[in-house]
């Protein structure tokens, strides 16, 4: 026998190759996804693969136990450092000696298929722009002069078929010195983005390097920095982080910042340094919470809003605060790390922006339509990330629009007189009896409720703090449905709800949450302005999402995803209580978590990736909410808190809220009804 | 009549036109070089044409005065304020009326020839990377948003047909206020290298901008930094200009520079900082001589040799220093202007590095090569670069070899007793008579010789300060020929030549080429020692060109050419009295001035051009002279002077040199017979 049939699992690829073939080999041949970076040197161990034994029926073929050649001492010796599955085998090791099937594990796939945690999410499959290959060198001579570089670059397209290479001066510096460390044989990282026409040499070690390589996908909020370290080889997330935005000093929400760098000589600058800072910092800190070098970190993928993003890149966003918010640039971009000043991280890392969809739709919209696909959903969609500002996404595979709507800080807790972050000791679940009026609540860092045993004691160390973004939601939810606030959003007085709780503040009144004063901690109370707050952001992202829907022409939507880092957090009940979104069934009402931030790890893990968001953002149709008039109008409507919700009929009941109306003095009613 | 045959001159190109159809719309469509910036609008006059009338039996036609549109208020308007040659028109303005022949003058081409003055040199043909564009964008429309520099590029590609356009951050940056400044017409820079993917938006100008696009040519050499500053659309040189090369405080010669870093850790750090500033310096006061804004610089084209080459790009040397001599990179290099820290020319100005030939033969070399064409020469030509080292080159179209040759820097003036720069006061011509054995002499910046009336008054000023390169030559090949001189190079004492000007220096002697002590002047005098050096140096050149005659199996040479800034001042006759370069009847010894610069000039202007020298440095074959045995065999057999010399037909003469021999007491005979 000189050949033998070798048979590939999962692909079922298949084919005859000649006795003493490594698998390797036939798997490059056949087009197999085996993974290898040491272009089989029986080093990085990328190849392993499954040899099946025994008759095959559906193949065809009968496996004999000598289908493969022996175990070798390459094999044995990386199985003794570094561990080995049994039944595993190198597959630049192994060779064909008989006909054989062969699986090729998940883990040995390059584009390996992430499954994501999330029953909602979707799969993520691995493309990575950045990847290490190892090679050998011809070593140089003096009668066939060529450049050091030059011969690297042919052994490239020898061993891995890569032709277009090109490096810059830093790299070049230091090939002559690696290159001779390494005796001939170094270990490259090359980047190849989705629009790059070549493969740039972003780092070389002398030798195998072993050490894997990372990626940041970062969420540039207004209010906070989110940062994933991650691992580009198999996708995985090492580390979570996040910072407050430094730029908070200069203004609360984006349009003040605008109007700093319009009152302020050299203002965006100043913004744009401060933030920079941020994130090489938190570059810094998140690789030292992971355990890893930060020069291993080759790659950062940002998604954000546009005025974000202007000042990210330095870009003056002064046209973003005014008609017709014409963006510098909208497409994706493609930057050095450098450019960006992340001087923590690898010197030559690249950064990838994804595509902004208009002026004041940014690019963390567009990570939410990577990471939701409501370009592909069946049903009518809407898609709702709440941060400072709100993205807001409608549409099936036919069509999607989108919009922003400025709901303010508010629902992340700020400009709440008890507000704050979410944090250990901050509230963040509510209910308020509607017969006793009296309060319940839990808060983040201990599983109890307020009213159960040991809550004190669990809660003694950080104390109860204050009201972070959800608690405050459900507070105003619960004093509505408890009939402590009327439609207009006004906090009735003790006469006129019987609660001791209600107390006078100013003209108007407050409801006690909490009261830690004899444990020396804050007192926590409900303000009126806090409702006002939540109802100006809940009636902008109502009137945004109603926008929306009357472009597409729908009276309903079939479902509703809560996406942004706090989307995880919001109650459904409660944000359909308080109106803050259409109704729909409760049970079609889904939290996506920090979408954003996924669609940004989907753009680190994958060019295929960045090529389908930029694809799907110039499909997406746009609608600006502050030149339309019907914004205004939805945006009156919506302020009021209605008097009657939908069915839950999960929770086999109708929410009725009562139909009262309070009258405080100095306090008009400020809503109107929402429905007719 | 609906339409109309128009005809171009000198491209022959012809075709139908409807009445009505602007002259450049019908060259475009014919693929007519004709030249515009502003896109036919009547700004920029660079699609000037000139009609002619009457009668054309040759092309069949007759052309009426009205086969054009009438003289109109642009043109008028255009030649009130700049002027216009009488019966020129604007391509942009002037209509088909009727049948027409066209003119278009050679400054209204865009790929214009360029005659060069030398009749050795090859005529260029202008193809620039960077050229200016004048474009309208659309107007933002918040209801079809896209950003600004997503328009732009929609502009380029709708006006211009380039539909691949980058751009960096500082640009976009600037993208905004450029355009709302010009009402959203701009002229935008373009620069796309003949290695590119795309085109690279390098600057941007509201309105239509009148300026001028400059680069600079640059010979980096190991003494000098020679620059020429040239406009980029029809490669006149506006400037040039030459510093020293402040590395020499740390070698004189490039291997003393090797060295230096060898034995001083970051030595490379500092002789790349002092080079990089001195360009830096040399491209500021070149803008100024020429009275141009250095930021009009938006390309440098550098050759240098391969240390130069890897100081220039910050890369240590050291490999170049030891066999086998491996470059760090051979290829050409397009790099940014700033990474090179050239930040006194447009901060987006792109570099571009000639290919080097090998370890020992540089870019400059490839210029040589790319400027003197030995690759289509009919005869075997030997082409030699004299400067601190020698490149030499030989070959015809079917085969060309190359070497270096460390010549040292004796021929530059360097490393002689009254050695200078070529500059006002230094000898650059040299007579000695040889029954009087009294010397007259030149000197630059003076059109007498020494013993010419006027002469003493018209060097008043500057004085006789040293002897420049050329002048050494010829004051030891004239000794020799006046017999002062024995073919071992000793110069013999006032009893053995009877010259009371040969007087005693320790135990040898040294001839007085002019005493200027009397005028508080130097004592001008060939030593010893400078002998030495010059016969070392021209032994270096001949021996290397020689193990090129042995490579390429030839015992002589068709035709010599003498390049280099000092090779346009060599005297044939005085160099192969030498023996400075193999024999060849003296009319077949051509120079070529400084070859590197013209190479360096034309990859400036062309594309093509850079094409051509990649393509031609891949088939030269390298001689390595550092290794090779028969090199040192032909320097010591190169060391004498010869006794008799060629016919010069033109002369009408034989040199024949006097067969003597001195004997001075210590300096024993040097020297052997070059030839048997």
């Amino acid at each position: 026998m000189t050949d033998a049939t070798v048979i590939f699992t999962p692909s079922g690829k298949r084919g005859r190759f000649a006795i003493g073939t490594p698998i390797l080999t036939a798997a490059r041949q056949l087009g197999v996804d085996l993974d290898s970076v040491c272009g089989g040197r029986g080093i990085c161990s990328k190849c392993q693969i499954t040899p099946s034994y025994g008759e095959f029926s559906k193949f065809g073929v009968t496996v004999d136990q000598d289908a493969l050649s022996e175990w070798n001492a390459v094999e044995q010796r990386y199985k003794d450092i570094r561990g080995l599955i049994d039944g595993r085998r190198l597959g630049c090791q192994a060779k064909v000696m008989g006909d054989v099937i062969v699986d090729v594990p998940p883990e040995s796939q390059v584009h390996k298929q992430v499954i994501r945690k999330s029953a909602s999410a979707r799969d993520m499959v691995m493309d990575p722009a950045t990847r290490a290959y190892f090679v050998t060198v011809e070593q140089p001579d003096m009668h066939e002069p060529s450049g050091d570089f030059e011969r690297l670059k042919a052994a490239l397209a020898r061993e891995w078929g890569i032709a277009d290479v090109t490096a810059d001066l830093a790299l070049l510096r230091r090939l002559q010195p690696a290159l001779r460390r390494g005796e001939w044989s170094v270990t490259v990282v090359l980047n190849k983005g989705n629009h790059d026409a070549t493969h740039r040499i972003l780092d070389i070690f002398p030798g195998f390097h072993e050490g894997a390589l990372y990626g940041l996908a970062i969420d540039l909020g207004s209010t906070t920095i989110a940062a994933h370290l991650c691992n580009l080889s198999d996708g995985a997330v090492l580390a979570s982080a996040g910072v407050m935005n430094p730029q908070i000093r200069f203004g609360e929400d984006l349009m003040s910042r605008v109007s700093y760098v319009m009152m302020n000589e050299g203002g965006d600058v100043e913004m744009t340094s401060v933030v920079r800072a941020a994130i090489a910092t938190l570059a810094s800190s998140i690789s030292a919470e992971a355990g890893i070098d930060p020069r291993a970190i080759y790659e950062v993928v940002f998604v954000c809003n546009p005025v974000m993003h202007h000042l990210l890149l330095g870009i003056d966003p002064v046209e973003l605060g005014q008609a017709p918010f014409a963006l510098a640039a909208s497409e994706s971009l493609s930057l050095d790390g450098a450019d960006l000043d992340i001087t923590t991280i690898n010197p030559a890392a690249r950064a990838y922006i994804l595509p902004c969809i208009a002026g004041h739709v940014g690019a963390d919209a567009a990570a939410v339509a990577l990471s939701e696909e409501p370009n592909k959903s069946n049903d009518m969609v809407l898609i709702v990330d709440v941060g400072t500002n709100a993205e807001i996404l409608l549409g099936n595979k036919t069509r999607v629009l989108a919009c922003s709507s400025p709901t303010g800080p508010a629902f992340e807790g700020a400009q709440i007189s008890s507000g704050q972050r979410a944090a250990p000791g901050a509230i963040e679940r509510v209910q308020i009896d509607p017969v006793t009026k009296e309060p319940r609540f839990s808060v983040i860092g201990c599983d109890k409720w307020s009213d159960e045993d040991g809550f004190a004691e669990a809660t003694a160390q950080m104390g109860v703090t204050g009201i972070c973004g959800s608690g405050i939601i459900e507070a105003v939810a619960e004093l509505r449905m408890a009939g402590l606030l009327d439609q207009g959003g006004l906090i009735g007085g003790p006469d006129q709800t019987g609660s001791a709780r209600c107390i006078p503040e100013g003209r108007t009144h407050a409801y006690i949450l909490h009261d830690g004063t004899a444990q020396g901690g804050p007192l926590i109370t409900v303000t009126q302005g806090d409702i006002r707050a939540i109802q100006l952001a809940k009636a902008a992202l109502y009137a945004g999402a109603k926008l929306l829907m009357d472009e597409m022409g729908v009276e309903k939507v079939d479902r509703v995803v809560l996406a942004g880092a706090f989307g995880a957090h919001i109650s459904p009940k409660h944000a359909m209580v308080l109106g803050m979104i259409p109704d729909v069934p409760l049970d079609k009402v889904i939290s996506a978590g920090n979408a954003a931030g996924t669609g940004a790890r989907m753009a680190l893990a994958s060019n295929s990736a960045r090529d389908t968001i930029e694809e799907v953002v110039r499909h997406i149709h746009k609608v600006e909410t502050a030149i339309e008039p019907r914004f205004q109008e939805h945006f009156v409507n919506a302020s009021a808190i209605p008097n009657a919700v939908d069915t839950f009929p999960e929770l086999g009941m109708v929410v009725s809220l009562p139909d009262v109306s309070f009258n405080t003095s100095g306090a008009g009613s400020a809503g109107r009804r929402r429905r007719g």
